[in-house]
């Protein structure tokens, strides 16, 4: 078998298919020098919807000549067997875990589909939803107002990462994240900015590499002093000065993927998490 | 067994624990009469940490009166071994998955940590973070400028969820996804906005139960007219006929999950993914 063969890999659910993608996608990276074509089929409820899916593996089987994998979490038995019909490698985590789960709990699942995620009308959802809310309105230093509803205050130079990581944190765990930037003149004044000083319990810091600075700035605004490898070191330096003395906890974004700065802020700051 | 005991679940990851907690909450879900206490411990790595863990489950034992579940996804096989001298249902995703994929890949998997998540600095990254800065400079309408690189451009009435299904297929999937409002004076006017007329090809509809509406707004504007059961119901019944004239597709989110929301856009809009 040639070492640049591609490899299809379907996930296949009866819910979303995330669930299936996630676990999916944490095993295929444990082999990252094979090629693989992902794809997700979701909402896979019905008999002829199951049929449609064995079409499809049996074309992926012939377009790539070898059977391809099927990751899956399928409530619903039934489906799964008209699945099987077809060649390919089943990996189902229902099936996998379920039983296992039900003898240990003394209880029968309920084999209900599409109940992984936040449910809408429930309070995580709404707690959710506030959260998001609450973390646009509090983007970038926009309000000062209602910081003290905040679990967690992230703080840092301009481009820093504090975005992506405070929506991550509401969307995925419900918690209302705020960010403030620290600018030239917070480290001329050798202050925090006086909105956030009074809430230093809930600051945490974010920094990052300069020369990842210097890049991610230089694709927003190429050639200016604002981007330039100088003004990069200089910003992170007195940002991590002013940090350091008013006993501020951070950690450097440069190497780490939004997923893993977001959980060890929740570590930290000892975050409970809101959503379920 | 009384059934309102409860017992402790542990999702143990020697990475951010995401995976383990999105695959042990798909499961638990099953069981909806039981009631779980559930608790993440990430970045499980170091032979200390995994005897933490097991006094951890200990406890839990000894205050539930019964053994705990742990959900794990644990690639260092040997932490997973110190684990087991531990009483407690173990799922470990990787033991399950990991030796059947290996056998049918014919390829030995590289056991590396952390590997789920997209990494920084790879151009999967790089397109989320674009996707996460486009959605919120394009959120509720915000600039009409660069909506030609839009993915997806959701529209429908205020409140109906517009932002936060923007923001998760931006962070999830990296999908460019604008968000415009529809409002009393476009169906005065019987059009779609200026704007937005042109990418009619891009356009996505939410719409909602007025009930539904008529909470959402009135928690943030009570005894509001734009609160109101009759306006929530006069808006979301032009904005229906508005998009049905137009040849907008839509779907209800009233009894959905942002996640199926999403998954449905995605699938709808024949969106590829753009990370992974």
């Amino acid at each position: 078998m040639p070492a640049d063969y591609t490899r299809t890999v379907f996930f296949i659910s009866d819910g979303t298919g995330i669930t299936a993608e996630t676990l999916g996608h944490s095993l295929l990276t444990q082999f990252e020098d094979l090629h693989f074509r992902q794809i997700r089929i979701p909402f896979v409820s019905t008999l002829a919807q199951a049929l449609e899916c064995q079409q499809q593996i049996s074309r992926a089987t012939a377009t790539d000549g070898i059977r391809p994998i099927v990751v899956s979490t399928l409530v619903d038995a039934n489906i799964g067997k008209v699945l099987r019909e077809t060649d390919a490698l089943f990996l189902d985590f229902f099936e996998a875990f379920i039983v296992p789960l039900e003898n240990e709990l003394g209880s029968k699942s309920s084999h209900t589909i599409g109940r992984s995620h936040g449910q809408p009308l429930s309070q995580d959802y709404t707690n959710r939803i506030d959260a998001v809310n609450f973390t646009l309105a509090h983007d970038d230093g926009a309000s000062d107002i209602g910081l003290d509803k905040a679990d967690v205050i992230l703080i840092g130079v301009s481009r820093c990462g504090k975005t992506p990581t405070s929506l991550y944190l509401a969307l995925q765990f419900g918690v209302r994240a705020a960010n403030y930037p620290l600018i030239p003149e917070d480290f001329e004044r050798s202050r925090l900015p006086g909105a956030i000083e009074r809430h230093r319990d809930k600051l945490f810091g974010l920094t990052i590499g300069p020369e990842r600075l210097h890049k991610v700035r230089t694709e927003r605004r190429p050639d200016s002093r604002y981007a330039s490898l100088e003004n990069c070191r200089y910003e992170i330096e007195a940002a991590q000065k002013l940090m350091r003395r008013e006993g501020v906890r951070w950690l450097d974004s440069t190497s780490k993927s939004i997923e893993e700065i977001s959980t060890t802020i929740m570590q930290e700051v000892r975050l409970d998490r809101h959503v379920f």
